[in-house]
């Protein structure tokens, strides 16, 4: 009862089905919701690239311009190719949905157990990079960064547990702040700049070169940036949430959020160059350009707080993504189905505790670093990019509607083109700890096909297509008996009750105490019949058996019914200081087959 | 299954009670049964006495000698007195029982607690001094020693859970050959360092003093010397395993043995005095002692194996002694009752497993260290030789038969010395560890009065005394329904076979399923009634909770069965994939006052 009321608390009273609202979304809204994801990697994606090239030595970081722009054009062919999605799938078109439909269950799972793996990496990778942001602010809380972390994930689990009702409006502000405040960074940075107005960012010291600069590090660096990309299918997922014209709203917000996440992305990364900004620990690339730019005022500090903010709302959008993406695989029979139940807020309460529960394993495995999640994080999300695209791909050559060839041409450039980019990221982040992601994504199909075949199994095994009605069952009821006090009278008269033959049970261990119950059971036994089993090796367990064999071999279909009379102390720890016999023989019975066991529980007062 | 047949393995098969024996012992194995606990001490005694006084120089190890008669002295009082208790009390009159039968119920859980405290610093200590003498002989051992201890804890444990027959036989070789090695060591030492033949022992460097001698810590000598005195009191708790006459046999061991632990203990401390042994870490004084005498060769290693053996042997009589005495308590209802039950091995093994639980914990915590733990020890047994002579010199003065008055005197100069010693080695030992000792003692007694008054409480209210038959019951039942399935059929039908007025009951959460059941149900529902209940806020419990309430609102007596159709899947993980509403539903209504509730499992194949 007390954790009822801690859960209330924390979680708010239940709410009637009838408040299940639909809030639909405007555009401008819609941006809101569905870019913080992807918009927020900005704060943490040039600073990934610049931390691989640095390897090389920092006359190499200039190298970060051609890779920005190699994958500004990756978010342009992936936000094409899911424009084609979103009006192919009005009703909602996330990778696990699209790669089962058009290429069967298999690719989905794939695609599903990336996405899950995913979205819990974009909870510890933002909130990672959120705190960083403000302990670039605050150096002194930098020792703290893994309970901050923690502590925000809470938050935001609870937000969700409660349902988060004004999902749009909270959105909104911080979304908008965040790209004002980058747009007008970056535009106010080029601008100095290039009037030559600021110098580069002076460095007392300079690390040196540990690596010399290869095509395979390139392509790391390639491979961290690309985490920009993560969370820009998001939009798919969600098209029933617009305002009608559904597709049409969602096609827009889709080009919106490529093109500014392209500006914003190239502006950093082109910023950072010319600064010579060089990615060091304690303080973020964009703290460093904000610094450099602003000095240490209130534009700066507005810098880093609305990074913070984008950053936890971009985590909070995973726990939208998480728990309905488990809803489909539970509805789907993949996963418990306990991850297909509402909580009585109307949320998927175990999806929201499953993910904030690995999303801060990893934080604290990872000791709350970004850079050292990064290379664990994006193989998920392009797998899925590469078999969604493929999927849609199928999809127009097996419907071929109006204009179809062009839209395979589309959907194939996004399918060849992101799985490039998914082998290079996982071939060099393997070593990295991509191989993690890499061994997990088919372990965790396995795990689905094993919990579906379980499922298929039971219903079958359930069911009741062959059957009609079952015969009447035959019932023996046995009333087991160690001592004679209250409880055992109304454990008797409730056997009676049940039952006109009921027959009470003894196991005796000493013959002198089984004359002294015989004694005592004439005078309270209330005429049910007493049978007294003999048990050489003092066991309980052994006779009882016995005898219920006994009753069953001439009617194997036959019930046997064991009431335990059971009192049950006024306080949990009194209950250590009684034998738990009751526990042993249901322990015993669980698995046999047509024996009931039925506590009659006699409740003692304080 | 696979536990039980670990367990068999392990403990061995079940023992008819038929097969409890009562080996009768002479005096001969009498004394070997008894005297290795009393004269084991001899191996750590002295040692622990020279470890005090070296704190104050090595000049003044000399003051051992007189100590040593000092403590020669006590052993022969609290022989005499005990002996007299032997004789009082030939069914047996451990410190527990004498001052419960005489002093009253507090103090006799004062002794009992005292001694089931020293029970477990026994085996620690025993096992911890007879690791040391292995560890002595073959010094590349000395950092293993605390999992050498565990194992042999374990090992003593098992082989107490298979119930040691042959105990007898067991303990006469190792204790004599203890016997005769120590004493043939201290008649050849003696006779040898009386002609002059042996110089005292050469020591490369040798400890200065740290503190300046006073009264205190000679005292704090002393009273760590009194650790010989424990398990001197054992043969007055097994009076009744003597053959007849049991208590004049018993009181020939007693006398035995304590000519026997006055010989050896102060044999051995003479010599260490004479031969100039320094205590000293990873060697022993006894086999500092042996070696120097004998040279490191067979005799040598002869005098370590006895040691270690006898040591061995000591720690194994606590497991006869603490669940003995646990069985006391347990039967006066002072702790868990399932500290009376023998196990399948006629062996109390609850007692068994506890003990050697807590003696690993000890010697875990003291990493092994017998100098360590003997600042707790012997606190408990003074309190209960101070108790258990008190309790005796009450008895003479209320029986006041024959020679009364020498008796009270012998008993009462008993209860005086051990009393005076008991507060010296609190008082010296307390800030060295023996508080722990101090506090624990009162938190024990505390729990024991706890325990007790639950215990009362339960009997007074499970009490038939005042009642006579109860009333017939009226018993509705209800089969719980959530979809409908073979395993709910079944349910139906064992409700049938309980009650001709049983119903159905589903709790709505969507009408739409309601409907859907409803229209199944007309087929399958083998005419049980449903009734539907329904809930605005999907909670399952809330109307169930209801609709009882409004069934019990007409007759508060009537018993409502609330039968839950169960499957029960074929493998214990697979449990998880599906909903815990069973569990949920026991949880809330168990503790409610005349409600059953009923699984009806379903078991699924493989």
């Amino acid at each position: 009862m007390r954790m009822a009321l801690v859960k209330r608390w924390l979680v708010g009273p239940p709410m009637p089905l009838a408040q299940a609202r639909h809030e639909r979304l405007g555009k401008t809204v819609g941006l809101a919701v569905f870019a913080s994801d992807p918009l927020s990697s900005v704060a943490y994606a040039t600073e990934e690239i610049l931390l691989v090239l640095i390897l090389a030595g920092t006359a190499f970081l200039a190298y970060s311009m051609p890779i920005g722009v190699a994958i500004a054009v990756l978010i342009a062919v992936v936000v094409t190719s899911y424009r084609q999605t979103i009006r192919a799938y009005p009703s909602g078109g996330g990778a696990y949905i699209v790669s089962k439909e058009n290429l069967g269950v298999f690719p989905g799972l794939v695609a599903g157990a990336s996405l899950l793996i995913d979205y819990t990496l974009t909870v510890a990778v933002s909130v990672a990079a959120g705190v960083a942001a403000i302990t670039s602010a605050l150096p002194a809380l930098f020792p703290y960064r893994v309970p901050i972390g923690i502590a925000a994930i809470v938050l935001i689990a609870l937000g969700n547990l409660r349902g988060i009702r004004e999902s749009g409006r909270l959105f909104a502000a911080p979304t908008y702040l965040f790209v004002v405040s980058m747009l007008a960074l970056v535009v106010y940075g080029v601008a100095s700049t290039l009037r030559g107005d600021v110098p580069p960012v002076a460095y007392a010291t300079v690390p040196g070169a540990v690596e010399s600069l290869s095509i395979v590090l390139l392509l790391r660096a390639f491979a961290s940036g690309c985490t920009a990309l993560t969370g820009i299918e998001a939009v798919s997922d969600g098209v029933p949430a617009f305002r009608p014209p559904e597709a049409e709203n969602a096609r827009t917000v889709m080009l919106w959020l490529g093109v500014i996440s392209i500006s914003l992305f190239l502006g950093i990364t082109f910023l950072a160059y010319r600064l010579g900004v060089i990615p060091r620990e304690g303080e973020t690339v964009v703290s460093q350009l904000a610094r450099h730019l602003y000095g240490s005022g209130l534009l700066y500090l507005e810098v880093q707080l609305a990074t913070t903010l984008i950053l936890l709302l971009a985590a909070n959008t995973s726990f939208a993504d998480f728990p309905r993406l488990a809803f489909f695989l539970a509805r789907d029979r993949f996963i418990p189905r306990q991850f297909a139940n509402q909580g009585d807020r109307l949320v998927f309460s175990n999806g929201i505790i499953i993910l904030a529960g690995f999303a801060i394993l990893l934080l604290i495995v990872f000791q709350g670093e970004t850079h050292a999640l990064i290379p664990l994080y994006a193989v998920g999300v392009f797998i899925s990019f590469t078999l969604s695209q493929s999927g849609m791909v199928r999809r127009w050559l097996v419907l071929r509607e109006a204009g179809w060839w062009w839209r395979v041409w589309i959907s194939g450039i996004g399918a060849v083109v992101t799985g490039i980019v998914m082998l290079t990221i996982a071939a060099t982040k393997f070593s990295h700890g991509a191989w993690i992601v890499v061994l997990l994504i088919p372990t965790l199909v396995a795990v689905f096909v094993v919990v579906h075949r379980h499922y298929d199994d039971v219903a079958l095994q359930l069911s009741l297509e062959d059957i009609d009605h079952l015969p009447p069952v035959q019932n023996t009821v046995l009333v087991l008996v160690g001592d004679l006090h209250r409880g055992v009278l109304r454990a008797v008269r409730y056997a009676q009750s049940l039952s006109a033959n009921a027959k009470a049970v003894y196991v005796e261990i000493d013959p002198e105490r089984t004359r002294r119950l015989e004694e005592r059971w004439g005078r309270w036994g209330m005429g049910l019949p007493l049978v007294v089993l003999t048990s050489p090796y003092r066991s309980l367990l052994g006779p009882l058996i016995d005898y219920i064999d006994r009753l069953q071999a001439r009617d194997p279909d036959r019930i046997v019914t064991i009431i335990l009379p059971e009192f049950v102390p006024a306080r949990w720890w009194q209950q250590i200081l009684h034998n738990q016999t009751a526990l042993l023989i249901k322990g015993a019975l669980l698995f046999r087959r047509n024996v009931v066991v039925t506590d009659v529980p006699y409740l003692l007062r304080r």
